[in-house]
């Protein structure tokens, strides 16, 4: 049983297991086409289900792929959230949002496993590789209207923390708390925005 | 048999198996204790070897480590000799020396080894977060007079540069040429230097 599957019909192992299938044929896809090649008709065939089906239970590709890699809520939304606002302050927002998804308690550990499957396994470095190229990092460039070169830094610095602080735990990145993250970092990824 | 064993002595087996023993017992502390703590005295005092044997073979415990996680040349030289040169075009020359130390023949492969068993195996990660936070970044901070905090943030550019692009395999990121990832992330790098 899930919180968000719709409400009950009547045949109710027959929900749980379609979504359930949906979400198998949507990682079996992601893994073997990455993110971008994987279209929701696709999922819906591999799956045996209506396309229409695979829309009411996940709403979108986005909402789809972080269901599938198990992300609670939805990261994309909050990284859109943050760039709302003054741009000269842009830099402190996205590492704020970044860092206090990573640190939350639902999203946190789905995205260390992810990061982490992705440092691994070749599925799911296509998929999460797709998914950061194709959704979140154009998501910079579209929105805000930085350069293609600019998010690829920004996006640079960001994972390269993630990397070291919450993958590696290496010494000078989990010495600090959040706050001086955000402080030390804000004004730097600023600097690249500012370019 | 090794390029850089010392003379045979006459005793061939023995000089091989002490070598070998050395780069356990390293292998062994690294994982253990991390980089920092892990003294040459106590990976002598591990291999069952005088402590003078271990500098008699590997000159330093950067070199130790360099061997252990077979490194082959020494990185800490070539990203040293990468920041002598005028301070505003830093940025460039540490981009330079990263990707080409990554996508070297020599190194390459091990370097790629060694970050993927760092975002996977908790006794890498100590080794590598310990030598990345105790050896590479206090070159930038006392060489340069960047700040840590700089240097943190340069760091995690670079290391997520690495993640993105060679481990991952992010498309994003794998669709540069080294040439055009050097010229996108020099002048970036360069603006968290200069703030």
């Amino acid at each position: 049983m899930s919180d968000d599957a719709p409400a009950r019909t009547g045949r109710r192992t027959g929900d749980s297991t379609t979504r359930d299938e949906i979400l198998a044929a949507a990682r079996k896809l992601f893994s073997q086409s990455g993110f971008a090649k994987s279209s929701m008709r696709a999922i819906a065939t591999e799956a045996g289900v209506d396309v229409a089906l695979v829309s009411y239970y996940f709403g979108s590709k986005r909402g789809l792929f972080a269901a599938a890699m198990a992300i609670p809520g939805d990261p994309v939304a909050r990284v859109t959230a943050a760039i709302e606002g003054p741009r000269d302050q842009l830099g402190t927002r996205l590492i704020t949002a970044f860092t206090t998804l990573w640190e939350s308690d639902d999203a946190g550990p789905a995205l260390h496993t992810m990061l982490r499957s992705a440092a691994n396994d070749e599925g799911a470095a296509k998929a999460f590789g797709g998914f950061a190229s194709d959704e979140m990092m154009p998501i910079l460039s579209e929105t805000v209207g930085l350069s293609e070169e600019t998010v690829r830094a920004v996006a640079s610095c960001i994972f390269g923390l993630a990397l070291m602080r919450y993958l590696v735990g290496a010494p000078a990145f989990t010495s600090m708390t959040t706050q001086e993250i955000i402080d030390d970092f804000g004004p730097r990824i600023q600097a690249i925005i500012d370019l």
